[in-house]
């Protein structure tokens, strides 16, 4: 067979520079330090601690960044640029927009840590990155086109298009989760009803659960409230490999809506990849998704283009948004 | 005000060439002369007649072009090449798959035409090219990313990013009218359950008014099971103008589905441009593209992205596929 020719392909990062990629979320800071070909020479991970505030969780940014060059044997001074994610719409300028988990509105995040660090900062959202992450790096390598689906608390996405993240003009696109997938359906944490994520993702789990729980007994191993609200993914995973009846039941209905959000992506923009991964995926990964993938054959239009899309699993697990992040300070830089 | 460089907007076809488009649709062929920059040189139409078969249909599209290019007092061979549309999906090499309307499957379109007309044809599904139309010559012009909707008989889209066509890797996607928007809802007439075509084409109103006509009494001026079926958007349009109580609330609704429609391709794509067309929207346009735009604002995430997307209607009404045709076929050949 013929070697590929560059053309082929879209380019590939290089490995000569030296990147940092912080992932900032509701919960922890999760930074790595890595080349430009995406192998990882030091990680760091500490707790966000939103409640201090936007300035206190910039320096925890700073501590955990300098953790990371620590473990990896690298200085600040000598990287090339810094990718941030954040569970923001971000702005072409770095402004995170609204991070309700984090308690900040138009939010100067790009700015600020530019200040701190005197380093370029690449600022884009959290699942964005993720998506562009898999793209560069993970599961997606090798792609033209491809749609991420990152099930967790939420549901995010991000849309990669010829080696360039599509988020609309306004970068605020790719909304993924807000999809509206039945018209005057279940009310979702945006306010609207039947979005893609008042079903798949856990929030709309603990939506199910509670009107299941209503409506009929049921056999279940989940013990108390706390359960239903605070739904950990680890929990989920265990009650659902266990057999537990109801969790079985409300789990495989939200891998069917995903798989309708990913019929619709099909649909639409027809991706040569679909990768899904976030909190459900990561623990339930390879028990839901031949749900998706039978769901989403059964409502993709034209029925033929299915199999022109894979459908797979993350590879980048936990890294997946700060590898994006790299990715995209690089892609965002021009280092080729 | 600096004046614009070339940079700053998507390059426009030049206007030294002379090109036909021709619309092929299940009831009538269309066809235009045109230069490049979308001045009609010429004009001709004629009925399909889809019963005579594929050869019968082509030799029809033959007649239909001499006859347009009569009237614009231009030769075949004068033309650089030929775009044509048709209601099916297009591969690559021109072979249209499947065209329902016309029973062609696996049709050689292109290649049929170009041994005829010896000419270069560029074929491609109607609905992107009605979509590229507009932003060519029409309602889309200054655009950079375009999402086109047109419910008729069915309901089809199209997307421009960019500049070009966005069909995926494949070019059967950018099927917009089977999103699903209600899962496990109307039975579509593709199969499927819940597309959005099942609400907001006249095959969905169709339904509508039958399910509403099950349940009560409505006063109403339709008058048979025949405008039930048949629906034609000029009874409907002057039913919804006299203020027929069922014909009214039937088409609000499907007005409101588009509206979904709409808010979850701002949601995905973040296009700068909405443009709505076909027969519904000829007809009935100014009447129902406020409810398409309130509807699409109450669902659009994140709320502040809704202004940044106009949402307008088709400007080249019976044209718009003939002149997308154009534009396609100068693009496709790098004509500038």
């Amino acid at each position: 067979m013929a070697k590929k020719t560059s053309s082929d392909r879209p380019r590939r990062p290089a490995s000569k520079f030296l990147l940092a990629g912080i992932d900032i979320g509701g919960t922890k800071i999760h930074t790595v330090i890595a080349r430009g070909n995406g192998t990882v020479l030091g990680r760091a991970r500490k707790k966000t601690r939103p409640e201090r505030g936007f300035d206190g969780v910039m320096e925890r940014v700073k501590e955990n960044l300098l953790e990371a060059c620590e473990e990896a044997g690298v200085r600040i001074k000598e990287l090339r640029a810094i990718g941030v994610g954040a569970p923001s719409a971000i702005r072409a300028d770095g402004t995170a927009v609204h991070a309700p988990n984090m308690g900040w509105r138009n939010a100067p995040l790009a700015r600020t840590l530019s200040r701190m660090l005197h380093k370029t900062i690449c600022a884009a959202n959290d699942c964005d990155l993720g998506t562009f992450g898999e793209y560069a790096f993970g599961a997606g390598r090798g792609s033209k086109s491809l749609v991420g689906l990152f099930p967790g608390t939420g549901l995010g996405g991000g849309i990669v298009d010829r080696g360039r993240l599509n988020r609309g003009g306004n970068r605020l696109a790719a909304e993924l989760g807000h999809m509206v997938v039945v018209v005057d359906g279940r009310t979702c944490g945006c306010g609207r009803r039947g979005c893609l994520e008042a079903y798949a993702s856990k929030t709309g789990m603990s939506a199910g659960l509670a009107e299941r729980i209503a409506t009929r007994q049921w056999k279940t191993t989940l013990k108390s409230q706390e359960d239903l609200l605070g739904l950990r993914s680890s929990v989920l995973a265990e009650a659902y490999r266990g057999g537990d009846e109801l969790v079985r039941d409300v789990v495989d209905e939200a891998a069917r809506y995903l798989g309708i959000g990913v019929a619709n992506m099909i649909t639409i923009l027809g991706p040569d990849t679909v990768v899904l991964g976030g909190g459900v995926f990561e623990a339930l990964g390879r028990d839901l998704i031949g749900i998706v993938r039978t769901t989403a054959r059964d409502h993709v239009f034209p029925p033929p283009s299915f199999k022109d899309t894979r459908i797979v699993l993350s590879r980048l697990g936990d890294d997946a948004v700060a590898l994006g992040a790299v990715a995209y300070a690089q892609s965002e830089m021009g280092l080729r």
